[in-house]
């Protein structure tokens, strides 16, 4: 369909950090033509106005999440919305027959007292939990292709579950004990007005928060469950540092007991056989360390892994920009899949350093 | 002795960050006199030419690191060295009847064989170990009140020893799987010149080093150790994140097998008691999480703790400033046991939180 | 009055950020003893809810600002309040009998018209204007001595007043054609919750601001024309750079068409005798410059000065902290000459260059 | 030539930041192929080895810079050279026959005596100054279509030249008394090891630098005296605030004595209709001001003006990313024009405001 043209795409929530980044994304992206942004706080007001750096770019009317325009204006839409409100949203957008990547933990969930325990929230359409499918490529590419709702992934867990998943496949680690400690960049909190989230608060300031019962952590353990065939819980810490940008995640993997040992070596070449065919997985040979300052504004997740064998543990590191493979690009190379368009369109950016 | 009158004391190795620290501290503390200064790089020049923030103030011109030069101008030296450098000077000043306090990991170590495999060096006067004390007052006080030779504890030890030691003093953890995740500023690179320590590739640059071996891990196991009265060992994994200055650290630690449960109040009111009479080492309720922009330039270190009751794991967080509690007014804390002088004189300044 | 014992101070409006340092500044001041804190917004809540860097330091209820209880319970009083709010309750104060220390802008002109134009406001109390004291030590130093009420300067002013002061002696420059070209810390702004001062869109933002007509030009033009004994007006442009703290001035002052020409050594000398009995002014010799690190947290404004011959122009360069110099330490140098403690008691700290 | 094919690139000095950008933009390129880098300090080693950020996406061997190994493996060369380096082997290139992007100072140069009293050099071939075209599409588009070599502008020079090149068309402004005041990033110092461009010694600070005789005053001088028909000079002045990227440029122009007045509107329009077929300058309309922060990683500059009647001052405000417009991307404009590719290949990013 579409031949010789892009599809319509809409943005439901377009002026948060994720909204504005997926316009950025889009606007240059091959395949795609954003037809209708909406904002409940600045209907009625140009995109730019919110965002003046697309002043000139991307100048569209911010519109009411209409659903019946949203079906005439657009092929696809990305909704990028508070949970409680996706859930609300995005039934109405599939009944008019629109495929949908929602943004929100809303649809995340293939068991519905998970996502109800986790969100303190009713589910107004659970039928709809079987069907979603988990917007992470490197797990569920071919589910991706022919879903009509994708959930993307969190930030945590897409980079926890990617330093995971290799570890899951034989008898290598007691993944009853896996600690998972993230720190992320401000904007992973979204466009916050709050003071704790102010320059002259946040500058200087390494703080936890949500120690206990972090939503994603159930997320994590709905995946890695799943890759292990049996029910699987960890421990999940998030950190707030002063970046504007990035997230670095530390897994903590103690050997299984009958493990007798294994190489820094060994493990890359597990990680690097495991992701061989993924663009964007980039695994670090061993000695080299990510950074989440070399894959900003990138698609990208470096791993690297490390083995501490006096304690009988490994470690794998991830890094990746929260906006980026932790949130919009991630949703574009899902859309790709969804479309049949490369996966690598219009995300092959390579990570700003400096 | 000197009554009435103040410490004459020196630095030697002025020049580094805790140096300078040293200076801004010591230069307004009631009862020390800087009457040394010393520098293998900036011999002959001024310190406030090193430092231009100190011009007015501190104008002293560096000097060689003489042994009998300072033990005719000074009653206590502090030597802010390189570890392999500290070794060989401190004995010289020791010898000449002075009293040391030195910043390096040459004399943290009770066990000659431990220093020699963390640090990769010879020790040219192991029997010193023996008499050294390491320098954390919360554990050391008496010891350090008429210690000869002090070795100021290293900033990760300290942010996770303190958070550690109530946990030790009954079987409530799982102290054989103890884990110790921290990030530091910058600064605790020390004053480098390195590109990876450039404004440009530190900002938004979140990393972990060091990961396997961080001769840090064999301090806090040597204190730990003590306390448990039995060896232990833990895992460690330090990180750099774009702070000026900072140290945030997570350490999990497992319930034993054995314990029932506990919850987040209990273990306040554990750590709130273990530290009543603690000025430095502030407790936070539950609920509550240390965050590194409190503390920044003063001597606190700020402790909170939570339960993860659903995976039996206890999680203790602590913040303190690197060149602060984790070297320079500790160091200025122990030198007022030394000589007498109050235990908070000269740095209980509040924390610059913004 | 008060032999052997400290002034009892209170603060109003304590939760800003110029209440928070003063807060921290004067919790260790040997002459003053915080008697009182007040907030509209945190009222019966403990300063260290509000910062709990202060925990355990300063543990006081905020109460509300009643001049009752303040002229009961204070011997001076701070105000850190908006401008158009200090104006109300500073009479009721003073009519009390209390001596007040304003930070706003309501008492810092002497022309009444001049105050109602800059700041769009009424003057509730203009007799007050006469008795005011404009709170700049390095110009009204036996003014501030006496004065019932001290009105503190802006920031921006401070930095520029300062610089311009040493060229208006003579006719060296051409006092008509001033240019201030200004960058200060994001604190600035004070304890903001705006988006724009979030650290996601303040990091990597050089933005100006209120490029024509800031209120604190007017302030400028009142203090150097007072000073060349007829009236001057100047062009005043403000930034915002990425910082917490922090200000960096810029005085571009052409020559006049009479001079012949000098040279930077004959201006620092100039600058150097203007200032040399000032502890907090340090002039810097030719070639170095100011550098907004060095004055952090500290109360001194570095000044360092060039000369373009080839265009016949004079540059002076200043840095201070706008919440040191550029407000809460300047501060307590008024209180200090209000109540006649040595000037520099309780604010001698060198800056935190690190 | 070439058809259907992509020109080859060489980048000589490929491991700076303008190297590096150049590497992650060109990559990208339609029209461009990179098939030489070269660097000094790294040669023989991969690329993505010195910027790990460009692993598996660019992992060339960085090479000698062979003037005939680059004339038999490019069509065009880059050079990110420092100036006296540049016109060492810039020349040698065009003798093989290629056409020549130069990033230094030393073709940017029509008059022989200007550079070497800027640089204090002998330039050895200054018969190539006369052909040399300046950079600068805005200006010089049709010579650069066609030039053999081009010297890119500097980055303060480009936010300068176009802040001011609307106002010399008639006799609003008294061009003899210009202001040209920039606060740049740090990554405009290059890839610095030096103390001063540490993370802790460049975080919270503004200073000024080169405030006399700064090499890029000569630049901004001949670009603005060949628009205005006569020889001009001005004021300028850089700062360095910490930022990774951005400059922000703040142009002071009195009124010249016959100009009755102009309104921000009439210079908004001005400035507008000046620019109205640039795609990559954008004039904002009154009221609104650049941001360093909304062209980042972007071709744009931005371009905010204000008129401050009272003291007839128009202020010009432009803000671009140094290694954006300020260098690598402005080389690629003029590399488009230089091949006949639409101005925006390649460069048609949105800036990354967040």
């Amino acid at each position: 369909m579409h031949q010789g043209d892009k599809y319509r795409i809409g943005i439901v929530g377009a002026t948060g950090y994720v909204g504005m980044e997926l316009v950025r994304l889009l606007g240059r992206h091959p395949g795609f033509r954003i037809t209708a942004l909406t904002s409940v706080s600045y209907e009625g007001r140009p995109f730019s106005e919110i965002y003046p750096a697309f002043t000139g770019v991307m100048d569209q009317t911010l519109r009411t999440a209409d659903p019946d325009f949203l079906a005439s204006a657009c092929d696809l839409v990305i909704t990028a919305l508070p949970h409680g409100v996706s859930s609300e949203i995005v039934p109405r957008l599939l009944d008019r027959g629109l495929r949908v990547l929602d943004h929100s933990g809303d649809f995340r969930f293939r068991d519905l007292a998970t996502y109800e325990n986790a969100y303190r929230l009713r589910h107004p359409r659970p039928e709809l939990l079987a069907e979603a499918v988990y917007g992470l490529p490197e797990l569920h590419r071919e589910a991706i292709r022919t879903a009509r709702l994708v959930a993307n992934p969190g930030c945590y867990p897409t980079s926890a579950i990617l330093a995971i998943a290799p570890l899951l496949t034989d008898g290598l680690i007691d993944a009853d004990r896996l600690v998972v400690d993230s720190l992320s960049g401000v904007s992973g909190a979204g466009r916050q007005s709050a003071v704790a989230y102010s320059f002259c608060e946040a500058a200087e300031s390494s703080r936890p928060y949500g120690v206990v019962g972090h939503r994603h952590t159930a997320e994590m353990e709905q995946e890695i469950s799943a890759l292990a065939g049996r029910p699987l819980e960890l421990v999940f810490t998030p950190h707030l540092v002063p970046m504007k940008r990035g997230m670095l995640t530390t897994l903590y993997a103690p050997f299984a007991a009958a493990t007798d040992t294994v190489t820094a070596e060994e493990l890359y070449e597990r990680f690097n056989s495991y992701y061989k065919y993924e663009t964007f997985v980039r695994v670090l040979p061993p000695g080299q360390l990510p950074d989440s300052a070399r894959v900003t504004a990138s698609n990208f997740i470096d791993i690297g892994v490390a083995v501490d064998q006096r304690m009988r543990m490994v470690k794998v590191f991830s890094a990746l920009d929260n906006l980026g493979k932790g949130a919009c690009s991630q949703a574009i190379q899902a859309l790709n899949l969804m479309t049949g368009y490369p996966e690598t369109a219009g995300i092959d950016q390579i990570g700003i350093p400096v």
